[in-house]
């Protein structure tokens, strides 16, 4: 068995049923309509690049299960290392498509997230889940496939837990349990490369207590499952997508969210590696985070790349040397680092569990969370003030004015500027903006949950009491000082 | 003659000559395309105001060449109250059209420099453009125009000037000097309300010295004067206004910029007020900067109520208390006010021009330039973390999708949050999703000239030798200390 | 009767009985003794200006009152110009000192705020307290006095209001009234000028309710009344101070603030000017923080000059060209002039109180004083950024050390850089120490209020639900959106 | 051979030569004058640590070279696990002292650096550096010495390179070499520890070509080695220290930087470790910098957790609850985990050089010295802002004043706040000043190097045209797009 390629994966795709929508419309090849071709190509790339010589150890490894070449998004993530290349071939990826693919990412993560929760569970409860996980994992292995992850429910009235919705759907949640498999009903949104993913790894989306056992569920369905339908988020940019000649107004690749729609999924057993053990939805979250959040770098580090590459180039289509913004792309440098270093620092800072799985440091892969909601926002800033007028406010002509056959000439005119090609200072003006304004800006502040969230954990992980020890300690005071008592 | 309503204003629109252009496409009539209707709703809002006894003060005031009742944006404005003016109608205007509305802004504010320019300008050359200048404000008083401002040119090379430029079409020109007029050439780029204006107010783009003596060129032409074609300018979410039913996933206002090509226009004396003068391009960028960016506060900051307004509108229409985000209102209302406190105070510290225009003070107007550039930005990313993934990265299915007969009524369900209807949390998250990265961003960064600009003016303002004369003074060190001198 | 000068001031302070302590010791002589000559002589320099023709008309003007030309800090602000001249003076002033100077600022801003209070209060109560405090302001104009002003009590338990506190004489109160005056005792803290002061006006320390009746209390005090005890605070830089020979290690100017420690102090009616009227406290603290925020901006604009001067002062004494800095210089200008022209606004948008009175914007002057809170640390950074280390963290030995016969050479030898005298670089690096992290930082963040308290009141000033109606409005959502009720 | 004790440290400090000089007196015993006693006993912490069982594991490690049990900062450091053992000395020192303790830090690392150097100048040149080297550690690890280390030059003029300056002695040069040692002279400025060291090892302070090569040289010297004058450098609070009873205004312990005057001073063959190899001065830089910027992070994050304790205590000193200000609490956590966490990521990204030792990536490491000139600032900024007045600007008076007999009770009486005594809530305000603004501000901006410095190693650590090619591969741009040319 050998690495499947890009034409493996396309063909994959299009043997699934059609269940993907956009704009009102069932999409009947995902690979080909303009809505979702660009985020497949940012998955087919990867396919590409696990072909490639130059490429295949960062996105090719061996399994620890069998000893086989596999696909590196289909292992297991079981040190440091591990990690690492979980970060270098999101950044790689990055580089080649500049934005998001999500499904050789979240997936991913949940495979090692439910290595070690099933690996718990069993040994509390003597279930079976950690083999069933196993084989699904080496079937993934073998397959070669690509893996959406989901956990954001709908939610509903945020004040109230699952089992109190008026809607029950608000969160997905086990109808029914029978002996073959549960159904499963509710929904899943903005969830990453659905559009892209041969499957989609369901876990809890929050952390649930007893009354709410019916929403603790994790497994695995196929893409074209009976009863899901996907329908495609809508942002401002991406009409541009269906633009034709394409590739001139945006990229050929990028990211896509797609809303799931739940309506009583069967999942057969060896599929289900969680189901009602609440007990573990903590953990689930604990882990998914801290990985996340800790490799999460890898993808704003290097989108920041693309815009220090951007910046460059719309200065010099603008006529201007790129020296007079090394300042600025110096600093772009640095706030690009930052999250790439601090996921490195959670990864060096982890721990290894039981179960083989190998989890970042918490309270310093939520600081990089909190860094990835602030700092690409100035790095987008900077692209902008760079960029100039063009980029900012899309101050410029729809390439069909730039090509148009009687003033067109005269767009292209007045976009000489010296250093280039009016068409490629289009183009590059039309990159920043897409990477700051446009369809390519990933989600860097909600993204893997908000930054209020990683500050509570923050919060929580910080000994404040400890550090008043010191406070004391250094001045010599021995008296107990504690809070006011509340007045009434 | 009373003041012009939103039908006069409209009925003017519909009477021009069709020269603009979007997607390819001539735009028949600006007032119904979904392409410019939005933009041309945004003045007539203004109109309105100036017939409502609860605005009539703030949009009209007593014509100080007349003493006529006039449109407040026809009027010169030659003291602190007068510019004070001109912030609080762009305040009232972004808040009922939650963007820029351009030609109530730029032309309002050339007439004043100008006003002034021209006085100096025939003081020194004996010439007779004030009068020229006056006749023509006499018209669009009476008239009750609104009049676009133009200053930036397509530039070419930047490191050249203009008369060295391979193509010498890249600024604005005469190319010809008639007894009854000139005739110009050239392009105006990225010129904000062009489609939604009557006539057009030219400014030289740039501080220019003798050789480019033809570049100096000041004049006001009808918009669909012969030889000026517009191509408007295309932004990430402007083909969401094409969508019907209008008003769902944008607002019925908005800005929008054109490209105005000027292909050999003939502009009559009366209408000319600076041709050649190359010596007074220096104050006309100084004069017009200086209010442009005191009077900006006006706009930002009240785009940052709307944020506000629309951030809490999420949080609630999401579940949840506005409460709970209290602390972030708070910094969006105090970055908010800084730039609209900066404008005032530019003012406060401005002067008299001998010509009887206001002047806002230079250093602090450049400064506010900066602020513009920045404080908005994160009152846009607090918005959007307020607001939660929906608003964040467009992870929200379409409009179409919204109200698809099947699958629609899921869509709808799971956007269900407790607080309001469906579409009421839709419209809110695309709300704040347009004032952040949709069609409602304004120019911060590049709008009035980009900071780096407004930099160098403040450098240049700051006298740094008297302030080393103070330290020096403090520690009582006598000896003169320079700058080393450069090695060689 | 002329304007006083130095030899006047400082003949009235030697005047005074002592009752200044610091260190443990009475200062017989605040005007020579090195704890306290630095604030003295900040004041004399403004006795200087008041007859330097070239200052005089910032330093002195007419009084309202008589038409006497009378010391400026002795006069009644009435107008947008009355209020800009306080900024003015206070620049002005910084530049020569290098800091704050107490007794020409809150005193003066207390005088004007009162004028407003009695006139209100004489008009619900048949009061005299307007003519009573215009005679002492008749004396003051005419003596040329300089009046510190006291506004924050000990406070004691802050959760409590002050007729609750254990210690009743944790805020300043009334304990008996006679026929002739009052008296009053408890202590005013954290008193910036008063060691400088002739007098010291003390204002309600906070808003205040019927049971806190007692105090309420304004009067005006001299220095040296009987039953007063002042101790000066120290901070850490200040034991330089005491070092010969003086001027080598800190300048001859800087701020200092004391305790007031009032034992029974008796208060004759001619100087009471508020006495158990509570319910006008809040407006005293309204109209004084408004004011005072406003014009803040005068004092950390202008410190931030001196520290644009010192930078460039100790980068070429450290043998650099300033401009390799000038990034970071027109970085610390822009942050200077947003505090100055913040506050201009504020005034320009403020109003006339019908006493006469003028009070600057309440929401713009409290956004000032959040700046205020920020801006001075970031200009304190780069400071620090381009002194180099021997500003950072005193790594510099002492002069005592640079002078020592035997290895003073070798300081001096190492110390030379090129660009001066050894003697320069040491008064550089220290100047630039003593704005940074010495005894010239005055009280950017806690100084007239702590800038969460100045946030409260912008959140109080801004109309949250008038801003979702802008929102509601630009989206047509007609229905009523609320806050989630709380769940029990 | 045991571990050495506090009490072994002391003597071995005691028996040196007196050669420590501040305030312009001779330090006859640096353990006992007040002027160093703080930074001794923040060594004299490590001491006991070493020997504590709870911290011994810390403390201690097992020679590489011997296999005995040794103080850690006297070990190699080989692995990613070393590095993060000195961050984490790093931190548990800072965190009982409060701030830096420079002989068990720069030393340290020195050694590492060099034993690489060493190393490679011995492949090349033949020399025996590194044997020299290992037998000067086996010495230190037998002794259980503390050992300064000393990079930066007087410099002179800066412009210009050590060979062409005017006074040779700007930089620490080689005069003579014998057969038994060499001679230098010149001298190393602020030197962190130097009172508290045993010995100090010496490095060039910067890259050298070769007519530098006189001033490539690196040794150990005794600190008391004959012919070196130490004069202790003076920041603002530390006459503080000199005051009794010692910890009422500033804790027991704390830093010290000092100039290090050489008179020819002769350094025996055995303890030379460089010898005019300029060619590997840079190499020196770029591993010292790597491996003393990432570990910085040990510093910077704990200083910020005693900051986070000493505002807490401030807090509830004042009277309010720690849960006011829980918000800036967790942002202050959040800045101070980013430099920790972009330290291991610096050290997870590092390599092992050829000779064992292990160094860490350099854009990381230098990215984090500019966090740390930061981010920093902005913690004490909040430490600042949650104190209150009396932390802010010092206002409050000395101890001296707070003890006095008759008006002490008094300040006393009005310190008291509720929570705690006011002699508790003097230390911690005092603490809180100390921190922030007084003798325990530590050196993060130019400690260590400039953040310029570190941009400048970022900037050319970035391959900003292979960034390019990201752009213009997404955008299928082909044309070669270069910097304009430079116009004459």
């Amino acid at each position: 068995m050998g690495i499947k390629t890009r034409e493996d994966y396309l063909a994959s795709l299009k043997a699934l049923r059609p269940n993907v929508y956009k704009f009102g419309e069932l999409i009947e090849d995902v690979t080909t309509h303009p809505a979702t071709k660009r985020v497949v190509e940012s998955h087919a790339l990867n396919f590409d690049a696990a072909n490639d010589p130059e490429f295949e150890d960062l996105y090719t490894t061996t399994s620890k299960l069998t000893g086989e070449r596999i696909l590196r998004w289909n292992s297991l993530m079981q040190s440091q290392q591990d990690l690492i290349f979980n970060m270098k071939l999101k950044r790689q990826n990055y580089r080649r498509t500049g934005s998001c693919a999500g499904a050789v990412c979240v997936g991913w993560n949940a495979q090692s997230v439910m290595w070690a929760i099933t690996h718990d569970m069993d040994a509390e409860f003597g279930t079976d889940y950690h083999e069933r996980l196993k084989n699904w994992i080496l079937g993934v292995q073998e397959k070669g496939l690509t893996v959406a992850g989901a956990l954001t429910d709908a939610k509903g009235d945020r004040s109230l837990p699952p089992s109190q919705q008026a809607d029950l759907d608000s969160n997905i949640r086990v109808t029914e349990i029978r002996d073959d498999g549960i159904v499963i009903r509710g929904a899943k949104l903005m969830i990453a490369g659905s559009a892209a993913a041969n499957e989609i790894f369901l876990l809890p989306g929050s952390v649930y207590r007893e009354p709410d056992q019916d929403f603790a569920v994790s497994c695995v369905i196929p893409r074209d499952i009976k009863g899901l339908t996907i329908v495609e988020a809508s942002r401002p940019g991406d009409r541009r997508d269906l633009e034709e000649p394409a590739g001139m107004e945006v990229p050929n690749s990028g990211p896509t969210q797609g809303w799931l729609l739940l309506d009583d999924v069967f999942v057969p057993n060896e599929r289900v590696f969680m189901c009602k053990e609440f007990k573990y939805t903590g953990n689930v979250i604990t882990y998914f985070t801290a990985n996340y959040r800790a490799c999460i770098g890898g993808c704003f580090t290097v989108q920041g790349h693309v815009m220090i590459g951007s910046s460059i180039l719309t200065a010099r289509a603008n006529g201007l040397s790129a020296k007079t913004f090394m300042g600025k792309l110096t600093d772009m440098s640095v706030k690009n680092q930052v999250t790439f270093g601090m996921g490195a620092g959670a990864i060096a800072l982890g721990y290894k569990h039981p179960s083989g799985s190998y989890f970042a440091d918490s309270i310093t892969a939520h600081t990089n969370k909190v860094m990835v909601a602030t700092l690409p926002y100035e790095v987008k800033r900077l692209t902008q003030e760079i960029g100039g007028g063009i980029v900012e406010t899309g101050c410029m002509p729809s390439y069909k004015d730039f090509s148009h056959p009687e003033y067109g000439p005269l767009i292209q005119k007045y976009l000489k500027a010296g250093a280039c090609s009016p068409e490629s200072r289009f183009k590059a003006a039309r990159l920043s903006e897409w990477l700051t304004i446009g369809g390519g800006v990933p989600g860097c502040m909600h993204g893997g949950g908000s930054p209020d969230g990683a500050k509570m954990v923050v919060k929580a992980s910080t000994p404040m009491e400890e550090y008043v020890g010191y406070a004391k300690k250094l001045m010599n005071i021995t008296e107990e000082i504690v809070d006011p008592p509340k007045k009434k």
